[in-house]
């Protein structure tokens, strides 16, 4: 209820006014179109809602550890399956399959940290990570952009850069979680050096890398350690980016991503496992089914990364969902989704690890669909207890677009929840006893006192709801908060402003890529 | 997860229809498109979430305490200042001040039930009101119909009525509370006489009268007890129709809101008392003060039904919201309307009262905007522990309008939020730990028996989303969720078919309002 906005625009607009005097010449008349509070991570102030009981946790645990005892899991890493063996996990010659018993899953998530701290090369925006704290990421490895002034395209270097601008300028975007969309007009040998250089030049938040094969991952670090001015030995015990492992569900850990998760852990880097337990499709029909087996998928993975380095900082991912049953399509913001959600963060909590959901959608455009599927799953991902919301905004179609209007609606969903999750302020003042007296029945508390004290800051003021009556909206051309939307999200890039990053870093940044394009990337062969 | 489909369109679409015969001429090839369950009350499975801490609501409701005590409520109604101070208030001759102290106010407030059943004149729609229940009823009380095709405009007797058929249509729909459109086309004098009629010809649910004057309040308590078949004894006492009393916040109850009190409570139904205290207008700027303020109010309405009959059914109402601080217009699912619907439902339980919440929006269309809103009301209405969501579908404009495009968007959002409140199927079978074994690694379920066996009705099939991939839907035109409401709006109206009805008791209905024309209907000075 309180707090000052960054850039506030009640100043331009709230009762003072009409009594001000009209302004300079020199004066700006527009008034900001992006309030905002400063950087700051959400906290869990309510208890996560239980969509099971303890009984009910306990038996998808219990169906999970058997899983991981009687079936197993494909590791395809033979140096992977032999750690494991050492381990302790039944693993035979010439075969994937690794067996684990629930005693030695449990001893090797409980070396992995409940609560870590993730650096940022500005300082300011270290995340907290696990326990009540929340951070919200960009959209993430979408194929195409799309914005209704040039339509749907595959993603390219500009787009890229121009998303990466946006979750910059969006102080509740609090980290990068990966390429907001593909720049397939960048040779897919050299691309993640180009993207990750564009990340830590047009962003000074958090950011990600991916775990397609050994040498993009190593790549990705060394970058990483520059961009945070470490030596290697610091940069080893400070956890400074994140990748993803999806498990290639059913029950199999391909290479790359047991190359990332290895390579991450070694150097004390985040892994955030997620299994993408689609139930009817890659998992069971029945959501308590494909929880079963994304919870020991990511178990799985998770323990694997403590046996590669005991106290590894690791996530645990949900990302269940369930098909479209006519076309076998993902769908998002389902009410199985929802509880999925909710029942991802139990199991999380049961294992004192942090929690990786998300808000996602299967819509085409930034329609109604596209706010009731991403806000219900943003439902679920908060009142589960995420501590990682990744896909916070810009998703569209399931995951195969970014969507430049669908960013700046989903910006205001982000700081509308980071509004409801601030304490009421039930101070005495607040209670406003001496306010009701004085207006009394049949007053207006308008004018008062205590309302002109407190007016500016007492409520969020949105970006894209349009609040005006319907004769002046119709007036203006009925528009729909997508045309809003579209407008903001270019007055948005042009308010972008780079952050500072050291001459000397840049350099180094600039030698590492220009040096690794040099020797030819990355293996394309993946 | 589990039940059956009351009209499944599965049946059409899933993967068994690839090796189906074609379907003969004479067999319809429309798949159904509004799959819905049969008529049941969501329960709250969930535990409700806790805005503020066992001490913050003391402070809340101890403020509001001392709004009673130290100054009072302006009761515009002789005889009810009367009977209040009958019932030991401080009531002063030629004031309309009632001061009420807490113990009082605890022990009258104490006569009300905490949980009672609304008959309908179809038993299968009998509402039970408090504890885990929870019901959705239609948007109530807008002056303007709008759809796409003829556009905005004020409310007439053919919008309404087609209004009440959706709001028949839908089993989501549990109840009529109030004219979901004011039909001005109808004298003012009889319009409750033929609204009413309508209310009980064209839906079997519970409905609503308004407090408008007592003549009006006595016609529909009496139309209410003929449609019902019920004697004057068995009516008094068998709670069967709703009326809303609004303060007019601050601080006083006027006269038709308290003849409606009066009578209703009289006759053993049911007042649902809802201060509108907005935030920065009628209330003080801080939302615990507009709490204070809606509880001081709402308990004295409540308090006062208990006076004139201990043990009339009531619910406390929340309607706390945040004025828009550029315009004062009235702002909906706003981050602090969500603390305030959360908190009222945490005063509601402190006094055992069922709670009244709603699902609304200050949008002037059907977009983003309208479902980011919406959905957010109902978050907080749902983790808040609402009994009765008033104004669930349809709702647009700060319920300037009453949408026919937002009614449908919005009986997606209700359908989903029911599934939500299913309870999870934590079986054995649903663990589905042999399907996860036969399937095994790099295995896909949908072929499996464990799959085939519930793919129907696995999964909620949504009415509005539009799930197809990119493409085919960029074929189709592009259609965002606006354009197929709209569609399907008109087609539930299609497939309206009306409730059967006693004919004696459609004629004793049909004269009693021939008779209440004759005599001139009610008054118009109100």
């Amino acid at each position: 209820m309180t707090g000052e906005f960054e850039q506030s625009s009640s100043s331009e607009t709230a009762p003072a006014r009409r009594g001000r005097r009209r302004r300079g010449d020199g004066e700006r008349a527009t008034p900001n179109l992006f309030p905002q509070k400063p950087f700051r991570q959400p906290r869990h102030i309510y208890k996560p809602i239980e969509a099971v009981s303890a009984d009910e946790l306990e038996a998808i645990h219990d169906a999970s550890m058997r899983v991981l005892e009687e079936i197993g899991i494909d590791f395809l890493h033979e140096e992977a399956r032999q750690l494991l063996k050492s381990a302790g996990a039944e693993v035979k010659p010439g075969d994937d399959r690794v067996r684990m018993d629930r005693t030695m899953v449990a001893e090797l998530i409980a070396k992995a940290p409940s609560e870590f701290t993730i650096r940022a090369r500005n300082r300011a925006h270290d995340l907290e990570i696990g326990g009540d704290a929340i951070s919200f990421s960009s959209v993430a490895s979408a194929p195409n952009a799309v914005d209704r002034d040039q339509g749907r395209r595959p993603g390219n270097q500009q787009d890229y850069r121009n998303f990466l601008k946006l979750a910059q300028f969006f102080n509740i975007i609090h980290c990068v979680m990966g390429y907001p969309v593909e720049p397939v007009d960048i040779h897919a040998s050299i691309r993640h050096l180009d993207c990750i250089a564009d990340m830590i030049r047009l962003t000074d938040k958090v950011f990600h890398i991916y775990s397609l094969g050994q040498e993009r991952n190593l790549d990705g670090l060394e970058l990483t350690r520059i961009a945070n001015g470490l030596t290697p030995e610091e940069f080893a015990n400070t956890p400074c980016v994140t990748t993803v492992i999806n498990t290639s569900s059913p029950l199999r850990l391909d290479t790359p991503m047991l190359q990332g998760l290895i390579e991450m852990a070694k150097a004390g880097q985040v892994s955030i496992v997620t299994p993408f337990t689609l139930a009817g499709a890659m998992a069971p029909v029945t959501i308590a089914g494909a929880l079963t087996l994304q919870n020991a998928e990511a178990l799985a993975g998770l323990a694997f990364a403590q046996i590669v380095r005991p106290g590894a900082p690791v996530i645990y991912g949900g990302f269940t969902s369930n098909v479209d049953m006519k076309s076998g399509a993902p769908a998002f913001g389902t009410p199985e989704y929802m509880k999925a959600a909710i029942v991802g963060g139990q199991l999380a909590r049961r294992y004192r690890l942090p929690y990786r959901s998300s808000g996602v959608c299967a819509a085409n455009t930034v329609d109604y669909q596209a706010a009731l599927e991403t806000t219900l799953s943003e439902w679920g991902a908060i009142t589960g207890g995420g501590n990682i919301i990744k896909h916070a905004a810009g998703w569209l179609e399931g995951g195969l677009s970014a969507g430049f209007e669908k960013f700046i609606t989903d910006i205001d969903l982000l700081q509308k929840i980071a509004e409801y999750l601030t304490p009421l302020d039930v101070s005495e003042e607040a209670l406003a006893l001496d306010a009701i007296r004085d207006v009394g029945p049949a007053g207006h508390f308008f004018g008062t006192e205590h309302t002109q004290a407190r007016y500016k800051d007492a409520f969020y003021p949105p970006i894209v709801s349009d609040w005006r009556n319907y004769e002046t909206w119709a007036e203006a051309g009925s528009p729909i908060a997508y045309d809003k939307a579209n407008m903001l999200y270019k007055k948005a890039l042009e308010a972008y402003e780079a952050p500072q990053l050291d001459p000397a870093i840049d350099e180094e940044i600039a030698a590492f890529v220009d040096r690794r394009k040099a020797e030819g990337g990355a293996p394309t062969d993946f």
